[in-house]
């Protein structure tokens, strides 16, 4: 089974990570089993150099992966194959999870709600520049109007209710 | 499909992490795709303070990914359920491998080369200590009586021609 995928849009600087902590906070608050996928464009290091995983992918391991009694971690290089979609890389590691919310991936077809700070911007990504058909819902500290419902981008637990009223229930 | 997997065991201090950087660059040299799994008994720490990552995690996030166009990270929580064993670890995350090599899982039932040095211990894990029917080979900076395939400690490239003929033909 894959689980539904919410992605939180927004222009570089309006607080997504925020909002994703709080979303994270409040859906492991009503039990839920949360994903989170970030993407990264830059080359990310997230291993430490001169660590045994750091060595074991230095020489050359396609995976990865270092399993504990509390967690697993895993580095998984692409090589020459092309970068999975978004829908791809859920599928492959998240079913065992209730849901799944993104930073980023503005161009997957998956739902998205955007975050919106008027000092940031006047104007919406998925709105204003485009018109976005899967745009849901949107947080703002702003009074917008919009064919999405509206939250107040500190209302985490609004967006949560609308969340789980719309995939959850 | 679920690759075939060879543990490299040894007593600590032997230099199992050496070894095995050999037999990945070995086996990356010879074209497979080439897993690598460790097991950590103690609660590692493999992402950063303050990253996007680590907030996530630290939010609650049950499994965390980070992808880019070169590669794919990910933190998955065991929680309450048991840490799987590495059988299952292979069957949920290395499906798309020619094989995996893993550091340590003595405890396993899974295929073992033992490292073994004379300095570092005159008995070997699998033979002296317990008469373990999952020991294939030793590689070994001594010339030992053994029932099973002898290579020396540094003849990555004949482990290597073994594990091939073993597994991979």
């Amino acid at each position: 089974m894959t689980p539904p995928v919410v992605s939180i849009v927004a222009k570089s600087g309006t607080g997504k990570t925020t909002l994703l902590e709080k979303l994270i906070v409040e859906l492991k608050r009503r039990g839920y089993r949360v994903g989170a996928v970030k993407h990264d464009a830059h080359s990310f290091d997230i291993d430490r150099e001169g660590k045994d995983s750091w060595r074991l992918t230095r020489a050359g391991a396609d995976t990865m992966l270092i399993t504990s009694p509390e967690k697993l971690a895993m580095v998984k290089q692409y090589h020459a194959e092309q970068e999975p979609t978004l829908a791809e890389t859920v599928a492959a590691h998240c079913g065992d999870l209730d849901i799944v919310l993104t930073e980023g991936f503005k161009k997957s077809a998956m739902p998205k709600i955007e975050v919106h700070r008027r000092e940031r911007s006047s104007k919406l990504l998925c709105r204003d520049e485009e018109q976005d058909p899967t745009l849901i819902a949107v947080a703002s500290d702003s009074a917008l109007n919009l064919d999405v419902p509206l939250y107040d981008i500190n209302d985490a637990e609004g967006l949560c209710d609308f969340i789980v009223e719309k995939f959850l229930s």
